[in-house]
Formats: C-alpha cells, sequence, structure tokens
C-alpha cells in the first residue's frame, strides 16, 4: 500500500547523504499520507545505500505498524508527536548536521544575518531544550519551541524540520545546513547585524508571493515553509 | 529559438551545484544574446536536477517574456538592470556560496591577499549595500558599488559576478569561492598582508597578456574578467 | 582462502575514501576470523583505486604471511596486538581523518556534548599518549587507554577504532569523525558543556536496546561497539 | 611522442580537481622524460573536463615548444628551472590548495605537529619569499627555499611540490593538503608540540623502509619524496 509515497519517502531519505546531511544510517525523513493519516518512515539503521521503497515502515497515528518487515526509526514516536498535533504538517526531516547541530550543541539561535534567512525561515531559528531521553518528550518540546518556523535546533541533539510536504521540509534541512555554515563563517570573522523583524516579515511575504511556478504543476512548484 | 544559448545557460546553471556553489534551488546564471538582446535564465525555484535547456526562460530586456513556459528567476530584474546599463556584459551569475557569502554577511571586502586574487580580480572585491527588497534596486547597487571588477559582495545577500561571457562570469563565480575559503582560512591564524595596488595593476595585465589560449578557438579561450 | 572476508575488508577499505577519512594510501581495515583466528587486512601503500580482494594480506596472530603476495600495512602488528589481548574484538580501522585527528594532535579527548557521542561511544573519545615509534607499542598504549571505549586517539597521530565486527568499528570510525566535525565547529562559538556520566549510560543503555534491526538477518544489523 | 608520459601526465592533471587540490583551470602537473629530458606538462588556461593525452604540451629545457598545438602553462618556466637544477627531480605538482595556501597567504611554515607530516616530509613544510611576478625567479626562490622537502609552499600565492616521479610529487600535494587542514583545525583549538627534529628524522628513515611495496613492480610502489 501506500507505493507512491514510500518511493517518496525512499528517494527523500536518499536525499539526506547526497546533501551531506547524515552519516552512515543517522537521520530520517517521514511523510504522513494526508487519506488515510498513515506515515511512511525509515526503517531503523539500515544503512542509506540498501533502503528500497519496499523496505519503508508505514504507521498508524498510534506507532502501530501498518506495513513493513522492519522496525521503524527510533525517532517514529517523535515524529507521530508532531504529526498528531499539527494538522500542517505533512513531512519532517530529522538531522545531525554538522554546522547547523553546531549551533544546536551550545544551544544558540542562528538570527536572522542573512536575507536567506528570512525568506527561507521568517525569522530566527528557534533552539529547544534538552531531552536526554523520550520520544514523545522530543516531539512536546519541539512544539512547544518551534513556534511559526518550520526548523528546529534540538539542543545538544540535532535538526527537525517540519513542512505542509516531505519535500518542502526536506528543502528547509537543507537550507539550513547552508545558512548555518554562512552564519558560522562569518562569526568567526566578526560580528553580523540581525536584519530588523519587521524588515524579515516583508522580505518573506514578498518572496512567499514571487518565488517559483505556482501554477505550473506539482513538479515546479516550490516548497514553502 | 536561441537554442544553442538555451543549452548553454542550462550547463552553466548545472556548473553552480557541481562547484557546491549553491543548493536546492538557489542561485542562477544568465546570457545575453548580442544579436537580438534577449536574455536566457534560469526559471524560478526549479531543482537543478529537473533543469533542461527547453525550460529555460528567455526575457526581452524590459523583462517580457518571450519564450519559455515557466516564470524566469526572482532575480531577473536584477540581471537586466545590469545589462541594460552595461553593454560589456553579456553573462552574470547569482549564487550564495558559504566563503564569500559570510564576508558579504559582515560587509567585509576581500582584499588582496593573494596572487590569484590580483590576476583573477585585479583588486579587492568590493561590497555592495544592503538591499533588502527590489530588484531594480539591487541591479542599481551592484552597479554603483562593483567599480572595474567583475565580481562584488552583496550585504547580508551574496555574490553576483558580470563577465563578457557567460562562462567568463561562471569562472568568476568558482575563483571567488576558492579565494574566499583560503582568505577565510588564513584570517583564523593570523593577519595576511596586501599585495599593493600599482604590484596587483601588473600581476592582473601580464597574467591577461599570457594566460590560456588566445588563439586557439573558442574551446580553450580563457574567459577573463 | 577466506574468500569472503577479504572480499568484506576490501569493500570496507574502500569505504575510508568514500567517506572522506583517508586520502592516497593511508588508513586501512583489517578483520579477525573468528574460525582460524588469521587476519585480513589491506596491503601496505596500494592505493585505494587499485585493491582487490585478492591483493588482500592474510596474516596470522604472529604476523606470518599466510597468504597475498604484497607486504601488508605498516600497522598490522599494531592490529594484531589489539587482536591477541582482546577476544571481543575482530574489526579495526585506522585513519587520519581530519576533524578526529586535529584532537588527537592536541593530546584533547572529545567530550560527550552531544547525544549521539552518548549512544554512539557511551562516553569522551579517549586519547593515547604519544607513541612516536614501535608497533606492539602502540597497540599496548591503545589497549592501555580506550577502556570501555570503541573509539580512541592518539596524540600527535590519528584514530583507531575497535568493535566485534569490521563493519562495527567502520561505523564508530564514521560517525567520530562527524562527531568531531560538530564538536570542533562548537567550541569555535562557544563553550559546550558535557552531558552528565550518568545520564550518558542511561542513553547509551536505552539505544542499545531499541536501535536498529536485531532479528532481521545479518544485512540490516546494527553494529553497536 | 611520448605517448605513455603524455597519458600519465593528462591522468595525473585529473587527480587535481578529483582530490579538490584545484578549481577551474588553476593547477597543473608535470613530469620530466629522463630520456629525452623533454618536459610534459598541462596547457595553459584548459579546464580540465577538455584535457586530453593529446592536448598535453611537450617542450625542450629551455621551453621550446617539441609537440602540441595549445600554449604550455604560464609557470613552464618555473618547472624547466627547478628541472634544470635538480636531475632527481622528475615530476612538479603546483596548486593552490585552500588550507595549504592559507599557510602560504601568511607566510607561515606548517611545523611538524603529526607523525604523517615526519615520515612523509621528513621535517616542517618551509615558506619561500613572495614573488609577484617573474617565473624564473619563482623557481629559483623555490630551490633557495625548499632545502631537502619535497614541498614548499610558495608566500601569497600557492603549493609546489617536487619528487623523483610525477606520482610522488602528485602525492605529497594530496598529503600536504591533508595535514594543512588537520593542523589549521587543531591551531583554532589550541597549541599543538612540534617533534622533535632528531624524532623527526628517524621516523622518516623507518617508514621510508618499511612502507610500501618494494619488489613487487612499479603498480604498487610507493612514492616517496
Amino acid at each position: 500500500m501506500l507505493e507512491n509515497l514510500k518511493k517518496l519517502v525512499c528517494r527523500l531519505n536518499l536525499e539526506l547523504p547526497k546533501n551531506n546531511l547524515v552519516t552512515t544510517t543517522s537521520g530520517n525523513v517521514s511523510a504522513r499520507d494526508p487519506k488515510t493519516g498513515y506515515v511512511v518512515i525509515k526503517p531503523s539503521g539500515v544503512n542509506y545505500a540498501e533502503l528500497r521503497p519496499s523496505l519503508m515502515s508505514i504507521v498508524d497515528m498510534e506507532g502501530n505498524i501498518v506495513e513493513g518487515k522492519l522496525k521503524p526509526s527510533v525517532d517514529t514516536k517523535t515524529h507521530l508527536y508532531i504529526y498528531r498535533h499539527r494538522q500542517d504538517v505533512n513531512g519532517i526531516v530529522h538531522t545531525h548536521s554538522s554546522y547547523a547541530t553546531s549551533f544546536a550543541a551550545l544551544g544558540k539561535p542562528i538570527p536572522v544575518y542573512l536575507i536567506a534567512i528570512a525568506y527561507e525561515f521568517g525569522g530566527p531559528i528557534p533552539v529547544g531544550e534538552y531531552i536526554p531521553i523520550g520520544d514523545e518528550e522530543i516531539g512536546k518540546e519541539i512544539l512547544r519551541s518551534i513556534g511559526k518556523s518550520c526548523a528546529i535546533l534540538m539542543k545538544k541533539h540535532g535538526v527537525f524540520t517540519i513542512g505542509p510536504t516531505p519535500e518542502s521540509a526536506l528543502r528547509k534541512a537543507i537550507v539550513l545546513e547552508d545558512v548555518a555554515k554562512t552564519v558560522h563563517l562569518a562569526l568567526l570573522k566578526g560580528k553580523p547585524e540581525e536584519i530588523p523583524p519587521e524588515e524579515v516579515e516583508k522580505v518573506a511575504r514578498i518572496y512567499k508571493e514571487k518565488y517559483g511556478q505556482k501554477n505550473q504543476g506539482e513538479m515546479y512548484e516550490t516548497n514553502n515553509c
């Protein structure tokens, strides 16, 4: 069942190592099927080189396995908590990408030092409290701290991004690492100034209106957060 | 129409991710056809993996779409402003490449600390003022600040490079990121000294005379700025 | 003989350059065959592009060549010393991967600043004393300093990881470089706080129980340390 | 003529971008044919993607073109000066690789902070004076400052490595960038201590005796400096 979504989720998981966001088996992408409410997610501890659509796990909102002979990601309960409490979210990505996670290690948010942060994230990237153990607890803290953002740094842990589609969440995970790198490099050489919030909002609004191919079919749609 | 130029612009856009200058859909390359005055540019928000020559946008000097079913890059007006005011420019590249943009984030120019900067750019890489919103305004600020350079860092934003051909502008975008990285690394370990302007000029002149294959056909021509 | 193990060791050696852990001919992976007690290891100074299963060296516990026309790695005696004294170890990886080795250059351990360090390593990455020359001496110092860890930084030298299987040792070498990078980046921007030891232990225990595919056949087994 | 050497030099030049030592058209590898005394070198300003053995330039010791329709590298006179004055050198590599060049930008040598530097280079990597213009002058300064090393950082410029074969010079260029990166990373986190010269010498001697496949045919020979 959900063959197309399994293919998509498999392909998006493979984008994680291609974009240097993960090593070995770390990181995962999931997607919710809006019709059934089922969630497709990467199986736990499987190397990216071995991922196949047929290996994807399908779980229901309570975490019961609906299909898949492999155990789903250990982060499944975190994903499910978010899906249950955010009907607008149909895709979630989790990584430990280096530059973004170096901010998470310090519990430091990423301020809006770049126009790309303004229009991709609409504000600073927030940081969630340190949650050592517990799956739903991580989901709870993500939602408590993420606000209107589509990305969050979890202290001493890594990155979660969310979106209306899994492609959108993936895009944000890639862009987050990119801007985190640029901001990191800038911080080593000086003190960048923040773009003021009212300007951030204006930039984000204009970008949302103008960017991408709104009426050209799914393939060319830009996935905004 | 302009089939060869669309192929070229498509191929040069694909060089952006290959050279790690962009992620997702960011960045763009355009070229002006000297005969018709039309400009070929990347469509907005399309993933690099999906770019095809047939998807390129062709616009006239006022931004009217001449060919292409997709919306052209949101940066099109910036490109057109430059083309209208600089007849010597037939290629423009825009990126947010990490090292160069980390200087842009701080509004810091890149001084001539390396011979490669002297002969590739003929002087320091200048910085343009921060322009939050506005397409022509960005083009205007680029031309106000770029001087005789072929590359500029736009504050809190990213990189623009220009050239007599799009290949030349691309080359400069690649080299800029490369020297920005080297200068960044040097700045973390000490205080490099600038090469004096008169020496920079001499190096640039000699390089222009000696480098590359001047009379061996287009394929081996070096694209200088 | 040991055709499958030679194939495996060859393949795992090739993972070193793929994961950017080595350049030229540096680094090596070995594995012990639990039945014969023989060790399969990379030949000395052979480029990764030229490695073939048939070129692998097989040595006995005393270092006598059992099969293979090429000289085994210069680090063979170090590997053998570890195998002789740690019956639980059947795989060893050695690299000079940049971020991890930058801690080794300073003789600095990597503290548990990230949950990933807690669950992958169960504690800080220790540092062994500087041993300029001597093969068995390096093995001796590794075992003296590695404690319960599966990874060690050898001062002014590089990284050794060990595991119940060579896949496990490789995984740890990859993850070590990844977390070393993140910790390095964090240290340049602030002072991360350590996760307290009792919490590290709890995280490591839970992860060991929950992560991966315990009863799904070898292919999907997670290699823990 | 020299078909095999042209193939080899072409292939080794292509290793430069593969190992991330160059961008666009920068960098070059040359080799001297010990029989004829002719030198095969990369043509000037040709993109790596377009390099073919048939495009290589062959020049004599005075720089006269013996074969090749393209102009040889602008660095040819520098290479020839070295070949004329060092009969033991049959291969030369020039790059602007980022980490090594960041030391060159500051005129800082790379001390022996790592065992790999001891056994690959036998001492610190020296720095040559800044030579803004002049081809033979650069060769002269390289030989004045390189001492017994096989690698030198030219101030504000880049890297030159030499060797008894072009493979050896290439290996040193790759390893130099690797150790320069590790040393750079270490310097940002602390003060590494140098390995004392007498120990460096001992390590280098032992390594020379033991490393690689001395009598196994050319393919598996290690190229030492």
